[in-house]
């Protein structure tokens, strides 16, 4: 098979718009590599933060996408995945293998070297992109192509917490945000049979949170009641007044990051001490949580709320998500234009 | 019985030194109460706080001290403890027994009225303490009454998190301050397998920290080692640089406050996020776990190391304790003047 020169849309420098490019060739395909089509990406607020430079400098042209679906086109001769085979690829896309957290089943906290879908390489707004084998996963009968997008970020961001604190029937979940992360983090709480609780400053969300299975959603503006839930998942990124948040919390709850503030956390010792309460976050998941994510999703019938827009729009999607318009989240579909 | 009046070392307004005097009469003994004749008190850095004034207004005068021993010497119809037993007290006379915390086996975390052994009543700096019995505890053959006081709250205080944290053979625990807390979490940790880095800003603690039984002792000055202990217990009530203390810890590891810092505590998100780390705190320790710490210590030889002196030198104790200069905890004894 003959590449076709790969194709992009690019960013040279950061703030400036994404442009359809040719990119540099990337090489030839790792023993462990595979290459994949992409048919659908959406977008995550952490395109947003790369495009606009917060998190420093990163290879140009950036080509942003992290959560991805397509097939696989190319597969290196050790890579256990075939070629033909439907995969969802997310912000992870390499493990050294060789670190302790590797070893142990949590190559998402990787100590050797982490490779990410699109930092230092071109990412899902590209015609094709690569990753180790281990890092894409077929996607289970069941589970719908052109929306299980962002749940390979999205929804992996938050069914990992939910799974490792143990969420079951009649844990109490709150959940800050109701957005591309949040809204996917009241359907696995709730699916997996938690009482959840929506927080959120635009209350007309509040039948969507039902829909999505909130017991209810509470104005995140205040008044905020006091020791309702024992798990609160921060699905936004801003910074909040952690100490009234941590009032939320019942005796000995966990309040776990997933957006990313930008701003160090400053919180009152008490609840701490007096109430044995906890902060913690979570990044990602490792490849297990990851599968188990995608058969419980399928399983549940879980799908996100997706806007479909062309690729071509890619700098409207980045648009909507820097100021909080997307309805969810936005997929970009490669395959119309 | 009849009574002899009440008397004690109390403080009239916070500043003040403390002052033998005739302290008012507690009333009628409630049914599930009992009374202690205070043979041993133990200076906390919690009875500097109290007596400094640093947690408020509290009730005059303020008679401290709360790691006490001593024997019972009237119970009420409803207690189920003998007179003539010898018996520990610490932070906690009563709790509510009716909210969840106290039906859910936490009556350290009760909601609906803790009682405190020094605050609001007279603690073991008086002739005698009153409690509810459910928060006394029969010493266990084999533990010293002679040095046994300081167990009633530092030993708990550093036992419980060791406990619910789950640590054992294996576990790499790291202690933050060698004094009241922090020579006895070094103990309890080693005995129960795990292995032990002792962090003090004073390195002549060194020998005494590995004749606890820790691996060695690190400079609190640093350079600190990075990722090296699972749990990082805090045992100082200085605000530390905590983005810096948490990269002591290895991934998912947790910084529990035992000491009680002065300020809110404010931490980069990244160690939260990036490395699932997470901060906690904790308080006492339950019925249960204070007598499973008493029984543990019994069966493993774990004294606290004191200093001794008579009651009459209250003011003494208090200064050195104030001051950092007690030799890991003073012990002051009511039998000898």
């Amino acid at each position: 098979m003959i590449s076709q020169p790969l194709r992009g849309f690019g960013q040279m420098a950061p703030g400036d718009p994404l442009v359809s490019m040719e990119l540099p060739d990337a090489g030839p395909l790792g023993a462990t590599e595979v290459e994949i089509a992409v048919d659908h990406c959406s977008v995550c607020h952490s395109d947003v933060h790369l495009l606009d430079g917060d998190w420093g400098d990163v290879a140009r042209p950036l080509v942003p996408g992290h959560e991805i679906v397509g097939r696989v086109v190319r597969s290196g001769p050790a890579a256990k995945i075939s070629e033909g085979v439907l995969v969802g690829l997310g912000w992870q896309a390499g493990a050294c293998g060789e670190c302790l957290a590797c070893r142990s089943e949590r190559e998402h906290l990787c100590t050797g070297g982490k490779v990410r879908t699109c930092m230092g390489r071109q990412g899902g707004f590209a015609d094709r992109v690569r990753c180790d084998a281990r890092f894409c996963f077929e996607l289970p009968p069941g589970l719908d192509p052109t929306t299980a997008a962002p749940l390979l970020c999205a929804g992996l961001t938050v069914f990992s917490p939910l799974e490792r604190m143990g969420v079951r029937e009649a844990t109490r979940v709150g959940v800050i945000g109701v957005g591309g992360l949040g809204h996917l983090a009241v359907r696995f709480a709730a699916a997996l049979g938690a009482s959840v609780i929506a927080f959120d400053p635009d209350a007309s969300k509040r039948e969507l949170a039902r829909s999505l299975g909130a017991a209810d959603l509470v104005d995140a503006r205040g008044p905020l009641p006091r020791g309702v839930v024992d798990l609160l998942l921060v699905t936004t990124h801003a910074t909040l007044d952690w100490t009234t948040w941590m009032s939320v919390l019942d005796l000995e709850g966990t309040l776990c990051l997933v957006g990313i503030p930008g701003a160090p956390l400053t919180v009152s010792v008490d609840p701490l001490l007096d109430e044995q309460k906890r902060i913690t976050g979570s990044v990602i998941g490792s490849t297990k949580t990851m599968r188990r994510m995608l058969s419980f999703a399928a399983e549940h019938g879980i799908a996100p709320i997706v806007e479909r827009m062309p690729m071509s729009s890619a700098n409207d999607a980045i648009a909507r998500v820097r100021e909080g318009r997307a309805r969810m989240r936005i997929i970009l579909d490669r395959r119309t234009t």
